[in-house]
């Protein structure tokens, strides 16, 4: 039994990560941290954990847990896990981040990208960047893992086989996702109250998002070259999921079936992303609650374009559905325990 | 292994069992029964079951049916399963009947409630009523159940205890409650767009609702006492969920201790029902996806009566999840086996 | 051309009256009051307003607007207006007061509910209660207007003609009601957010919410008797919206007919309250961003109650186009001026 | 007094121009056709309506109507208004085409997209294509309106100045945009229901939807070169409101300042077009129930490209206001009589 501790078990990234391991038969939360609800019942918090969580809520102090557990997760604002982390604490106990801080390599771009000084860059070459799918083998042996953004997780695996192979030209990708709110967080802003999200609709840090760097460093190892694009995150009204549709022009002509065979490629053996049927485009809903990502694309011969689709479930697959099966590479555990939700429609 | 089948696989209580049941460990679906979309592949019509259903759509054969499989599950409009049921069926196979046609002991009731003929009614005596943290010897030796009503099971658990203890004056009761869209069905019909039903609130079925007859019975059966009542359903723009707002007059003073102790008596061991803490009011997001039904109450001293609130997933304890529950009680199975899912947030 | 003042305009009640005035042909704001926004220009607080509004957010200075206006709307929490109104202030300008400082006549009702001390209470008296299908007259010849609650116009309206009539029993009136989100304002509370609100509906303030005294004063003077009730508000996923359905025991039997020309006796020549055709429920959207009350109902013989129901827009009857329908009778021009808009739909 | 007769009153285009035309000072209604309804009133079908309207739907007789009103507007499926106009009718009345039969010049190219064959292209070389900010004098002489589709004025506005001040590289403009349900239709499909659209987010038409051709058109005469572009929509859990995010090349290096100067040079005067300030993105929520589109835009020096965001209410500006402004233009009206709605909000 793996023993947990949470950091940050209040957010809606650390409330997911209570549900999905309050159902691993292989993982026990002995943690439940949370700096703004210290001694309050978790189950008060996050009322759907009544009856099945007792525990209250414990301070940030990683020493301690690090004592305590076997695996450490951080669902934290930017910084903070950084600041906390030392090499006697990864001497002891295992950890994945579910913020930024150790996501990208160059800590120049981290810092210029976030604005905050990074507290602890020594650790950041030995960071797994933890998609599963294009990482597996590294995600194993490691004592820390970048637990990927939402966005770039599904913004990535829609248009990694294609970087891969060489068969668009990565100088013309860009990628158009879509948000569902709970990806804005439990923090109490007025931006994001019912009435402000409700039936609207609009595109936000245009240019700026801090999800841009990760996908191009990730997206620029596959495709061997440096990566430079457009991303554009957009509000929509609905809790859960995440579209990205991505463009790109095609080096050369390309049939519908070659394409076919290249998702399949990297694809076809991985249970968590499921390449779609000729012409099915990806619904958020079709994953809602899963660790799925559901993958397409179409090729456009009048523009020599292709556009790629992904839907994800932003708090599973793209937080804390991945953490888990980051952990259960970690420990060796099955990969998809705990995580083989159907999802739930409607 | 429980060998399933079922009739109205494609509905949204269809689409429910097949989820519930694809992640059940003692049950496996040999039948996805569907009129509408004979030989189709099941997965393009609920396409999250993608890469997880194989099968495609049959039609609603029971006799052939009888012979393959242990239980079957009818997911279907008013009528048909008890035109379909006989003697030789119910001798082979055991039924979970999600409609209407044998919950109502009274066929005069139900028919004219329904305002149709029923076709089996020599049934009617023999089916029991599975609501299983009232019935649950009588389901277990049940050949065929009649699986409650959504509405019926939040409106009457709600109120069950007081009704039994004899602490609310029964002909007081009024039962306001609130649906998400969901169970309206899958039907294409006007009313139901999304457009009609966004950013809407409305009463339907007032003083005409079918539940209400059932409501009364069960309620009969716990005071004693012959009830009738008001039940008034409204449609709310969210796809799960049911909320009850029970009032009723008091019949002698009690303290809020002595409420809580006759609830308390009643599903401190239940495991799907929960008694929240004093002033948490149940909402209906606490208890989506999951089997449980969250339940409360308030004594307002000024008038004399009490506030009675029950919150539930209709497609889960309201329908699938139930008729799942049933099928583990005849079965002899864990009666929680395959519902243990924690409920989701946001 | 009447100059209005608005002390709280940003608050979402304040944001509607400002959307109404701008589009009233008798009225002119001078003062976009803000204490939150001091300086900031109103239209970057509410893009609507983008090219409409030039103005600045302005402080609460009412002693400086009462020499530069006509009328003051005050749309801020309870107790503000109370706060600062004077002989001096009322004797140069009227005011029209959204908040519930003077709702209600006996001040230790007030006191009791709302919890805080009234700093006016030699102003209640001349108060007028701003329901203007009521208290017409009266209005007209206000210095100071007491608009009522959303919750309140809504109950009132959908029962007042019974009860004024005397064909229910009063002491068995229970209104249960429903409201879209924007009732809860625009502060920043985790509680209102998006993800908390969306998929959920809840009861709240149950037997303690504070338009219960101002709902039983009203009805009161209605029935003539004092009257004690149940008045359970919930929380609905939409933005705009109330839906109020009412329980009562009938005194006596009555038809259709007989209780329809009753509603009709009240509300044939009112153009703002519409009395529904037979069997058609009363739904939000059909009055969305309209002064219109839609009401109807429902004899149950069984039961021997009658249900009402009633469906406003909470932003314009229920708070800011009602605060203009009493400027229109306090300054002699057309009731309807600037309210003839047409209900939104879908 | 301008007579106006509409053919297909009652889908969501046909309500919004009921809605909006109740409401003009110049206008009045005197034909409500829908072969769906004929003989019901109304409002019974737009309940909204209720004691505003009285008339009955009638049926989509053209001749008798060209005899009895000044214009017609056609909110029709494709093909309807084509099959039924001919050169008597258009001699007696003007007409104002909802569907796209007028807006393309090459009738290949529309029947291509469309599958249908044109029943009078002789009447395609003198319609004018209705956006108003582009066309007005032409407009204004004009005896047949194509008036645009809901993501074409959307799409075309948005990027309008730059094509037409050839500042980006046509060759690269891709349009990604986001839609409300209302722009699906009142039709009762499985797909648009409630539950279906809700909590769900997805791309359709990809490379294939029939507003393509309409956009390459028009911005194609602004660019003065042939147009082929990407044009992506996606469905949005909203009823209202399109929002285009359009990505292009820039030609040559530019300011912020430079390219405000140029949207500008053709808003500044345009009372519907709204040139947000600096960062502030366009929402739908700014503009819903009102005709404006609000526009912006964001220069990425990083990819050398320039991001343009266009807002809109699809029912309004995107067809039943933009069909008023035209007739106003054809009548000699004011422009924006019966259009000066301010945005609602929330």
């Amino acid at each position: 039994m793996v023993k947990v501790g949470i950091i940050g078990a209040t957010g809606y990234a650390g409330g997911e990560l209570v549900r999905l391991l309050s159902m691993h038969k292989e993982a026990e939360i002995k943690w439940y941290g949370s700096r703004s609800y210290i001694d309050k019942k978790y189950a008060s918090v996050y009322q759907n954990m009544f009856q099945i969580v007792d525990a209250v809520c414990m301070d940030d102090n990683m020493e301690e847990l690090a004592n305590q557990v076997d695996v450490i997760f951080t669902a934290t604002p930017q910084g903070l896990c950084a600041s906390l982390v030392n090499e006697d604490i990864l001497s002891k106990v295992k950890i994945i981040d579910l913020s930024a801080d150790f996501r990208i390599k160059d800590v120049r771009v981290y810092e210029k990208w976030y604005g905050i000084e990074h507290k602890s860059p020594q650790f950041i070459p030995e960071a797994v960047y933890g998609l599963c799918e294009i990482n597996r083998e590294d995600v194993k042996k490691a004592r820390l893992v970048a637990n990927p953004g939402c966005y770039t997780t599904c913004s990535i695996l829609t248009a990694y086989p294609l970087a891969k192979e060489g068969i668009i030209d990565m100088s013309t990708l860009i990628i158009d996702a879509k948000s569902g709110t709970s990806g804005a967080g439990r923090g109490a802003k007025v931006q994001n109250l019912f009435c402000e999200v409700n039936e609207n609709m609009k595109a936000y840090g245009v240019a700026t998002h801090r999800h841009t760097p990760e996908i191009e460093e990730q997206l620029g190892y596959a495709a061997g070259e440096k990566v430079v694009l457009n991303f554009t995150p957009h509000l929509v009204p609905m809790n859960r999921g995440i579209l990205a549709t991505e463009y790109a022009s095609l080096k050369k002509d390309v049939t519908y079936e070659e394409v076919k065979a290249i998702y399949d490629k990297y694809y076809a053996d991985e249970k968590f992303v499921r390449v779609l049927e000729k012409d099915v485009c990806p619904e958020t809903k079709w994953v809602e609650g899963s660790n799925y990502v559901d993958v397409n694309f179409k090729i456009d011969e009048r523009t020599g374009r292709i556009i790629m689709m992904g839907a994800m479930d932003n708090l599973v697959k793209g937080a804390a559905g991945q953490a888990v099966q980051n952990m259960n590479l970690m420990f060796g555990l099955k990969e998809s325990e705990g995580l083989e939700f159907v999802p739930m429609f409607p």
